[in-house]
């Protein structure tokens, strides 16, 4: 993977780059749609292609435990297995096995848990998030952490920043694919000095990439906004910057001013699936019986396959009738503004007009649809 | 809507025709893919025309309830509610108010009955079967029938029988849209005598097309091939003839051979649903454990995008992880199955080798991958 900086913003840390990896290259600031086991939800590599999508992410817990990463790797890998010829991220797993399975232990060597599945007990350290990110075969994938939980004390961060630290040492040792980009991620809760602390070991290790983990765990805009503000600086210009988990189109902006370049969230695909819709206004929500008869599209002004083709009132009515058909066409629409909202603040930064963007930006969500 | 027989097969009442309708012409005999509440499940408008999908069947009860045939209207009608620029024929509803709704009762005007989505008292008869068709302007539409339930007494049948031609005759005189084809459904049950006496009265009131009802309700095989073979011929041979909810690949061929031109099933996209797909051998069940690692397309002759893209090893994951794309990717090859075995059909009787044909086609399935 190559990393370069296009054009940086003269009033913030934004910065306009471009990411070259084996399956292709995209610029950033860059949206990456959440493709949890393999697939994301309701859509096909086509649709994400019309779409405008040009990298996704895809799960290393949901893909080991289903359909297990050694069959992913005799299918030829994560790319072929899902016929998308483009770039993918893998996260490590962590997260998931702090969020979603069950009796966790976690000792120096890593985390032994049960599936979510079948209550199945697997072990996952370091090493391990290797060997089946390896298998998977994505472009880039991301060093085994601890996430802490939110809140947490500071002896409990600490520790996880020191455990992060070690497993970040060992995933570099035991990392084996050459066309595979590794990236560290940056722990430290809601604590600047951890964060600082944190950073600057991995900035030692000289990972491919650094991400924030541990956000976007249930804290307020403006501590995330802060915890941003005072890690980015340590981290070295010259390598992309990953803040996973987020977020809200609001949440975007901010990051992005703050030196962010890379993002990921299943907000809207999950918005997509509970009917709530992305609009330049705020959200819609389809189910409202006002749009039972209306002719009009989403969004006037989007040109997504959805609101080419079909009417409010018919994504209401197949929303209400729970047709399969309502989240991928809801899906579409979502992933459309996403994909165009980042593409508007590539474009912003290419012509040096950033910091207007985002002002329209903000002033522009002040007339939701269904506020 | 005009139909002509372009060819007829010399072994078989079998013919290849020709319905020029206002929404585009096609071929028959052919599939009508149903979508029940204005979408076939689980995929959009192009999908259907990229599975060579011609003519679709929608389903007057459904959309009569919700979203109601009223805001189907406003909205432009069907073609323009759910975007599809092509054919659609709707049913009358009276199947669905037999087998869906709740504490029916019947009158010489029409039935009584209780909606299945919120228990609501609902009447239709014949004069209402028509404003609703109306309303969602098909280019097809059926007269309202009684379907008798199976097994039905003689005596029963007899008087649906009685009903169904009393009904047919108000539909004719209360129908309006010049540009609407109405069919005219024969009942009649298992009695050949009662499906003669249904298909003489409705010929004499001349309908642009006549229908067979009450079969694929329960009875076999044998016994739905012995009713075509005694109704088929008391219709007229310039007129289509429509077989109601039929059916499986072969019971097609079987009434293919026996005069029958159109036909409509839920059986491709509800099996796609079931993770059960067509093939030439027969059906593969795609959440068996052998096809865990199997590198292959469900079908290595299929020319559909799922074949193309995916392996029985990814439609088994997406399958048993409950992706929403599994539906659509099964969805899409089980249409294509169908669109593609009604176009050999029809190149078969153009080319004057359907005997030959539907000898091959029933020896092919002995070797069903999943018997």
């Amino acid at each position: 993977m190559e990393f370069q900086v296009i054009q940086s913003c003269v009033d913030s840390r934004a910065r306009l780059g471009e990411i070259v990896t084996p399956h292709g290259r995209f610029e950033t600031p860059v949206f990456m749609p959440v493709g949890t086991q393999g697939s994301v939800k309701a859509l096909s590599s086509d649709d994400l292609e019309n779409v405008g999508v040009e990298v996704i992410l895809a799960n290393t817990y949901h893909l080991y435990l289903r359909p297990g990463h050694h069959v992913v790797e005799k299918l030829g890998g994560l790319h072929r297995f899902m016929s998308w010829n483009a770039p993918i991220l893998t996260d490590s797993g962590g997260f998931q096995v702090y969020s979603l399975a069950r009796l966790r232990s976690i000792s120096e060597d890593g985390v032994t848990f049960q599936s979510h599945l079948d209550g199945k007990k697997h072990f996952v350290g370091p090493k391990e998030a290797m060997d089946i990110q390896t298998a998977l075969g994505a472009d880039m994938i991301m060093s085994f952490d601890e996430c802490a939980p939110y809140p947490a004390e500071y002896g409990y961060v600490k520790n996880s920043v020191r455990l992060t630290t070690l497993w970040a040492e060992r995933c570099l040792e035991h990392k084996s694919a050459e066309n595979q980009a590794l990236f560290g991620i940056v722990q430290g809760g809601m604590f600047p000095d951890l964060r600082e602390e944190s950073a600057k070991s991995l900035v030692d290790m000289n990972f491919q990439g650094y991400a924030l983990g541990g956000l976007s765990v249930g804290e307020d805009r403006e501590t995330r906004k802060l915890v941003i503000e005072k890690t980015v600086p340590f981290l070295p210009e010259e390598k992309p910057v990953y803040l996973m988990g987020v977020g809200k189109p609001e949440d975007i902006v901010d990051a992005v001013l703050l030196g962010v370049d890379m993002f990921d969230c299943v907000l809207p695909t999950r918005n997509a699936r509970n009917g709530t819709l992305f609009t330049p206004q705020g959200p819609l929500v389809i189910k409202n019986a006002r749009y039972a008869d209306d002719p009009g599209p989403i969004d006037d002004a989007c040109n997504c396959y959805t609101c080419a083709h079909f009417s409010r009132a018919y994504l209401r009515h197949l929303f209400m009738a729970k047709e399969l058909l309502s989240y991928r066409l809801n899906s579409i629409h979502n992933l459309y503004y996403y994909t165009h909202f980042m593409s508007e603040i590539r474009n912003a930064l290419r012509e040096g007009r950033l910091a207007e963007y985002c002002q329209r930006f903000y002033e522009g969500r002040s007339g939701s649809p269904d506020p």
